[in-house]
């Protein structure tokens, strides 16, 4: 046994995905202002060039901030190079490219099926797990042969499939799942706060809520600050936003439609079912009934939120290439600011430097007694040494199990399909998809046509 | 203890709703056919004279048929009175009248939803639930201060809601809910197996089948003949329906669509979900996403079945009055046949004259692993000496769990909101339900005019 | 698909232990009187010449009763060849020869260890388990590779732990585990009723109890004669045996103590616990802390019941040996009679020949909801076509969880430490049994002891 | 809602046993030490004049301590009147007096059952039991009626039995039982580590256990020191002692055998269970069959730890009665130091001050997957803002779950019993209890002395 000092000075984090422009610099960041630990960071990518980079990129970071946590970063040309005495292995990944996702979005729009995101559930969720699933089995494998006392932090969606598949593969693994999707969601209950209250300052670090659910279409059924009780302020707001109608929400200020939204489907869901959403509304509207949100484009505006198009993340990208090759010619550097995310935190708790509680993606243990064993769900959890252990969520309520449940048994489907390269069965859960309105045979026509144009990403299917 | 002899002689059976002009008469042939037991059977009906009618009616078979059991009929004029000294209490009650029947199934129609049967689920099926219940709370009461020993038989629909408040309301009730749909199905798989193999002579009594889910959404994951499995054959048999179109289903013979159908929703299930659904086509559609076979009456008749009107019920009801008036007068006697329901076998089996596996509707104690304790649910059951046991069914599969776990979600809703007499409860059901396809505000509206026809059994609502 | 007649026509039955000088016989005369069913029997054994004698003793019945049902017999030399085309599979065995047995048994009395029947629970059953698993791991391969769809009956003890290791290494096996303990104990019901209320004639196929537990620890909650509660006779019965003391019950008639009993330890743990023990005294004090019954043999005897020498098992295998031989040299021949077993009535109900209801060990899919799922536990079932189904049994009581859920875990734990052929997890169940009083250093001495004096039925564990 | 800075300023705390020569005093100092909060403290005592004694010490201290936080205390006459507006609920009370206490663990002394606490199982534990109950009935009921909100934190023995009375009594109460024995295994562990390993200074808040179990018999699967895991270092640390017998034990340390033990019994629980035991050897062995530690003084002595007598109660009580005194007479003061319980850094957490990880007693609502729902365990459990939710701790590994599920079954039953008043049921569970060797009738003769001797705190049973 080391003690605590030696061990948190020599941390290995292996990134899969590493090449990314974005993730990766946010990662960056957080380790850099993590006072307690340093150690190698190893990026592997299937774009070596592009670990490569992102590995110089954050070389450069102690060198500017000699101030700050060192972290020698260093690009690997084979996953299990990168696995090699890993104490953590961060998964953020793109599963195939754009042009698969546009494939995923836009390619049911020609039978009038809209989508929103298109990557966690829906036609292009479907397919996306479909080619994700591999991928994870084959991290899942390499995982248990090289550092199988690892743990897994991943990233990538769809979310609860991924982490599905790999417990599925290796079920000793110690993964979890991280996402910011409820973070937004507490944020807006400090902003609620405030404006029934006038009370201010409160940020979602000062509130507690239960987190019950899956990702991208979880739910807070309890929210406290203080003793006090948060739902019946929650209530008032969204009664008042009813009545003053759109022009009111508005008043929240203006948002960027195509990322953000004005929250008028996560309230609708509150008026529906009494319990909270929490996940942008671009998520939530992509899993309950395709009437109620998504029925067409101008049901979407008319619901403040939008659709994003392939295109605008192609855009996107450029943006993010461009910003890589000013970082490595030095015509810009990266601002060290805190990301957000909670990984690098949860790292720190985990290596013994203080307990922390936030909500992750975790196999079903009971958490929540009526959803099934196994199956990935979304709840707090506790971060402690060595230990992250769910904290019961309670059974989910009738009205929010009828809307999530039918979701947790697609998703098995789809993991069990993927992990048996079996279409028959994966068109069984394109079928029963909420924004499955097609009779059989034009779904069928739409799944062979979205199977074939990402065949490239989908080794050993019978296609 | 009284032997055998004895207690089979004096059989006391209730029967609430006894004034019928249906199923009092079929309960009545299936006592005279059954040799081993006889007694007397009071009745009770909210119309007294129909009782008083069904009464005579019922002491004329002996009369004829003295060679057959005996059993004296007699109308009383209190519940209470009606239950005095039971062994067995029959439930088969219209919750209203055709006038709140016809507000149920047709008013929707304003807005675009169309009912096949309106009795279980959807917006007919809730508001129905609504004033059934209290009437249910009335019924379970009674039998708790009166005869909390009798073996309670339930017929009444909504069959799943109407045993859940039995049980709510008096928890040590010995109740089951009988209802004959699964054993059409069975009868169908009969039928496939003769198509496909040339066996003749087969008949539900010889196959086995594993019954799991929910009343009129029911479904068998196993079936055998013997030793060989019945499921290879109907899919056999439903692939080859598939390539033949409608003409070939046809073939089975004319039926008539306004209460049987062409088993083409059953197959197409099947198709969906690899497990064989088992009720009738005009039920299994009301319980699906509503585009999947009820979008509108076009969509309904190509999928072979018909949506029943009430104008039908009324027009059926006149001839069944004729009947009576006719059995009354002597112009006709009653055929003593066996009715095809298996309630008095169940009586006979439950007072120890041989053993009886059957499918019932009971309290998931656990029969059902994956939807929740407590929820009444549909599966085989034993019955044998003062006994109903329900049999493993084991979990639903993926694609039928996400089916009906909603569906169970809604029901329990319905029930809290009913024992409650909360109507916001009750809309927050009635918007999720699969055949609401409705905004917010037409929702609302369609729902208060429903409650609003129906008021005058809506005892205690704030309306 | 044959058509049944067919079917029952060649049944093809696996009996492993063919050539035992008892269980044998008794299935051969049981097969003759199955009138509905015929076929082959392979006997496998791996004294072969016994299994050679067998096969021309079941031979002759035929040819001496034309008028039954005809049985072919045939030795063979392998499992595999025995196994081959099975339809059913019948276990029996010997888990080593009473030499391993006599140490089992009587090693503990050393050390003041004294055993009624050391073949389940105990320091002998721990012992015995550990040699039988590792057969049971053989037989269950085999089964796996040749014939997967047959069903496997076994009736060789540890009962528990030989169900659970077919299911653990071949989890899709269709075996179950058969014990006739619990029908001497609804005989025992039938005299109490006798005795209670005179009523004469009634057998244990009249009533019907709610059987649940774990095998030779099993218990009745509730039973019923009609709709009459035998609960309360029982009751009024065991309190009149507590006045009248020993010579009352002994007016039940004289017992041979070395296998029957007074069934006062029954009888006491109904006082303790209100519910109904259903297995032989025997077998039920060997669960039960080592001072209620079984501290010394004084004990013993004072509670009505004997411990079983193997010497006696020796004279009496002796015996049976002698009536082989005339029955080979045709001295003798073999009486045709029931033999009260219901094996091949439940054979016969697989088929498709009559629905059965009877108690058997099967794992736990929830039938027990407060014990382990997985675990082998004993309750009613349904026999069907292909079927065999627990019943929901529901949660033991407390006052019988108390007792049976720590002897669940002790034979999970056994199991366990067998399939790894672990020793130290062997030697933890050993010293938690409720019959080991000895501190650690000399229960490590016993337990030592009887490994090695068992070593060669041992294969690959460390001695 | 009240901003923060308000509410942490009027906190309101009702002491139920706030006549006590002890806790009372340890939260009057934690209460003082914690900065952010102030406020005041009803004590109510059926000792009227105690609960005055120390509402005049309490108020002592902000007079002599004024930079400390500020409380102001005051005895109350009614329990009602000190539940008034409470925030909080602190129940510790003495169930009786010494006098009933020395029946409880000397009475048995005279049918040879030595008893080393006697306030949780055991004879004296279920007799204990049976006069606690009636008192938390009126408890609850009062919470239920006057404070309904409040968080109540219960100290009081048998812990399980009381907690679980409250929410049988009160099924929405917010309660916890809160309880210091796994701290001291905590610090053990340190211990451990310390001396396997040389690195110092570690506190049990720098590592991580996994709770699991029940009140005085909890037990830890997992400890972790940053990621290094503890479980080897404790195997090895036990193997040392084993070899080293109790002479190296010794080197821990001179201890007062009364109350402290040489930590004997807990590490030969890990050697039979390969689990840590997490409570006191004096708690540990009353729950283990009698005759592994129990059986006589001598065998207590042998496995070095102490039998309490109730004398030595008696005479702390008078040297704590003189410091009481000589608090109010000013001749000593009270020295305000951290008590080392966690109650009122469990307060803070739940008025949202910051979160806090720690163990208490819970309803099972499924954190302990094979223990029964509703019983009340011992887990980790989550304090944040209004909020106390358990940490998943998982299924008891079948070594333990055979010691510890049958003490929850025996604490229902005497639950079930207390709350009936029935005092045959809580024979039943006297008769079952590990620490009871005798036969039913000197059992019941023990029995009936037992509860001869307390009829006084016995109210509504038939004795």
């Amino acid at each position: 046994m080391q003690s605590r000092e030696n061990k948190t000075k020599n941390v290995k984090i292996a990134y899969i995905g590493g090449g990314s422009r974005g993730w990766a610099w946010a990662l960056m960041k957080d380790l850099a202002l993590a006072k307690s630990i340093s150690g190698e960071v190893s990026l592997y990518d299937i774009d070596y060039e592009a670990a490569q980079n992102n590995a110089y990129i954050g070389n450069l970071i102690y060198k500017q901030n000699p101030e700050m946590s060192k972290w020698e970063y260093k690009a690997e040309k084979t996953l299990e190079q990168a696995l090699t005495g890993a104490d953590f292995v961060v998964i953020s990944i793109l599963p195939g490219t754009f042009k698969e996702m546009e494939s995923d979005v836009h390619t049911p729009e020609k039978y009038g099926i809209y989508q929103s995101v298109g990557d966690t559930v829906g036609p292009g969720g479907i397919i996306r797990a479909l080619r994700t699933v591999p991928m994870f089995e084959t991290i899942a494998k390499a995982i248990r042969d090289v550092c199988p006392d690892a743990w897994v932090i991943n990233y990538t969606n769809p979310m609860t499939i991924c982490v599905r598949t790999l417990y599925r593969v290796f079920p000793q693994i110690k993964a979890f799942g991280c996402c910011h999707e409820v973070f937004s969601t507490q944020d807006f209950l400090c902003y609620v706060i405030e404006k029934q209250t006038g009370i201010q300052g409160i940020t979602r670090k000062d509130i507690t809520t239960n987190v019950m659910g899956i990702n991208h279409f979880t739910w807070l059924d309890k929210a406290y600050y203080g003793t006090a009780d948060i739902m019946p302020l929650y209530r008032e707001f969204v009664e008042n936003q009813q009545l003053g109608g759109i022009e009111d929400i508005r008043s929240i200020g203006p948002r960027d439609l195509v990322f953000e939204s004005m929250d008028m489907v996560k309230m609708d869901l509150f008026r529906r079912t009494g319990v909270i959403a929490a996940a942008g509304d671009r998520h939530l509207a992509e899993f309950t009934p395709i009437n109620w949100y998504m029925r067409d484009p101008e049901q979407v505006t008319s619901w403040g939120y939008g659709l994003t198009p392939v295109s605008w993340r192609f855009k996107n990208l450029e943006e993010r290439m461009e910003t890589s090759r000013k970082l490595l010619s030095g015509e810009e550097t990266l601002q060290i600011s805190p990301s957000g995310e909670e990984g690098v935190n949860q790292m720190c708790a985990i290596l013994g430097l203080g307990d922390m509680l936030t909500n992750v993606n975790l196999p079903n243990q009971g958490q929540i007694p009526n959803l099934p064993l196994g199956a990935v769900v979304e709840t707090n959890a506790v971060f402690s040494n060595n230990t992250v252990q769910p904290v019961m969520a309670g059974a989910l309520p009738d009205s929010i199990y009828a809307l999530v449940a039918p979701v947790v048994a697609e998703q098995e489907m789809i993991v069990e399909a993927a992990l048996n390269r079996d279409l028959e069965l994966a068109f069984e859960a394109f079928m029963r998809d909420a924004h499955m309105p097609l009779p059989m045979k034009e779904a069928r026509e739409l799944f062979d046509t979205m199977v074939a144009n990402t065949k490239e990403y989908l080794p050993g299917y019978k296609i």
